[in-house]
């Protein structure tokens, strides 16, 4: 972008992953000015990783071209169990011997900003909401679907964060009440258990024990069967690879249905890595819905891909920074 | 009340339903100055039943020692799909040739007041908010059991009325996807087609098929089976009935659960004829919900009964008119 064209105040965007720190500054129109990656290197433990952290957000400065005087507010998401409000991380899985640590204190600490906490699937639906695939709506639910389903909710322009910071974890709603599969998180029936990146593969390994005609059986034999591999074995024909793709389109439709008769949204949303699977998945999604919701919400929700991609993150966290602490903000 | 004690203003409350409409007058301080009921007599048509509406209002006017000027707004909750920006009942299968009726403006012009309408079951969970066992509270889900499963919810102290007036239609929520029974709306596995009243005396009627030694068999005999005979039956220790009870806590301690993990409230109420039952179903649902929810909001969520009865419906459109028309509202 020109610099010219950019709009301040600005916000610095921080999205922490069990394996990758992202992040970006991101002008008061949304627009990312820069966008860094670097290794989180968890098991170095959170002290480490508050380093790391700034570190990221130094590289992320750096390559806007802006000075950190220049920044107004930094946000950052991170997975896992958390305190939003106290900024607490609580118990995040993907973050071993980061239980119970004051991250948004430390980090403001580190970075002499004003700092908020959301969680990232939050702060990716706020991301969408503000400048993707949900810009000029007043409600969306978005699902990203990766090795969990993580999800954000926004409503009448606010995330719903929940009165013990566990809004939105749509994951782990209950699709199948009896006999259900087992969750990552040990209970049984959820969301997650059946429409996860890694439950698709987890139910292809099944299904291959029985089924002997199918392309899925190479990168079974050579260790390399992934959410992507079903579905371009799907795209390719395959039976069985389709017939589990149409499954996974149908789990999904349930989850988007159950939002849909709970915050009725202007729009559904699907992001993270398993939409690769491109305009097939989605549609079948779309036919599924239609079928399963009432007749209203089935007709004008729009159901749709994410538009910012693996930016949505540390967009989103920008935007948590700017409704915190920008312009007409409470703080202000 | 003595009369001195009075707080205006003074809102009208009506709650429509298939069979009676209840009214009454609220004062500010959600207290009711007057409760009466009158037979809906809905085949006769809406332009009747605007007539009757009229009626209970002036019953429930005159009944609280107050006159129509001191009246400042009037709340209708009605069943049924609705549109309630346009105060329209597009669809309400309990009061059949009502459909596409613009009920609001109808009522308005009747009543001369300012008329809102909301959904019954969104009002109930607001009147519980306001001044029953939700109130000093945040966010609330609110389950009303009843024939069906209505449900309500608030968050940071607005009504979730969704993008097209099907917010908190959790009765239809998917909590069976495979082999679930059908729903009384043509769907299959929503939690209304285990846990409602209805749901309740269908079980029991398929259980006595196979179970000779139940006390449940008189109550069939006789064609007064009904929730409440199973609930007095559980109580009286029968085994049959006690375990149509566990169940019918468990279906319901999923439905708290899945709203837990998606709006994350202070409090989960349950309301409507079935809770009849008591502490039991009470202990219950919060001893499944222990077990099913995150650890967390499983320790921190109340579930409560709601507390304001029959009363809740026209109590909650009085607070919906209050919200719209009264001190501090946006039109006042």
């Amino acid at each position: 972008m020109n610099t010219a064209d950019r709009r301040p105040p600005y916000f610095l965007g921080i999205d922490l992953g069990g394996t990758n720190i992202k992040s970006g500054v991101v002008d008061d129109l949304g627009r990312p000015l820069s966008s860094v990656s670097v290794e989180t290197n968890a098991d170095r433990g959170p002290d480490a990783g508050i380093a790391t952290l700034a570190e990221a957000g130094n590289l992320a400065v750096h390559a806007s071209g802006l000075t950190w005087d220049e920044i107004t507010a930094v946000g950052l998401g991170s997975p896992g169990m958390m305190d939003i409000p106290a900024g607490m991380l609580t118990d995040p899985p993907n973050l071993p011997g980061w239980n119970d640590f004051p991250i948004r204190q430390r980090l403001a600490e580190a970075l002499r900003k004003p700092t908020v906490l959301q969680n990232d699937a939050n702060a990716a639906a706020f991301g969408e909401h503000w400048v993707g695939a949900g810009r000029n709506t007043r409600s969306l639910v978005m699902f990203t679907l990766g090795t969990g389903i993580g999800c954000g909710i926004v409503s009448e322009g606010r995330i719903v964060e929940g009165r013990h910071s566990h809004g939105a974890e749509c994951g782990h709603i209950v699709i199948q009440m009896e006999n259900g599969r087992r969750c990552s998180c040990g209970a049984y029936g959820h969301l997650e258990a059946y429409a996860s990146a890694t439950a698709l593969v987890k139910r292809a390994e099944e299904a291959l024990a029985y089924e002997r005609d199918s392309l899925l059986h190479d990168a079974l034999a050579r260790g390399t069967l992934s959410s992507r591999s079903v579905s371009e074995a799907a795209a390719r024909g395959d039976a069985l690879a389709r017939r589990l793709m149409r499954e996974t389109a149908r789990y999904l439709a349930v989850g988007a249905v159950c939002l849909m008769h709970t915050i009725d949204p202007d729009v559904v949303l699907f992001g993270g890595g398993m939409i690769a699977a491109g305009p097939s998945l989605l549609n079948d999604i779309r036919n599924d819905v239609k079928s399963l919701a009432f007749p209203v919400p089935a007709e004008r929700t729009r159901i749709e891909y994410a538009e910012l991609g693996g930016d949505a993150g540390f967009i989103g966290a920008a935007a948590c920074a700017r409704a915190a602490h920008g312009p007409g903000s409470e703080k202000s």
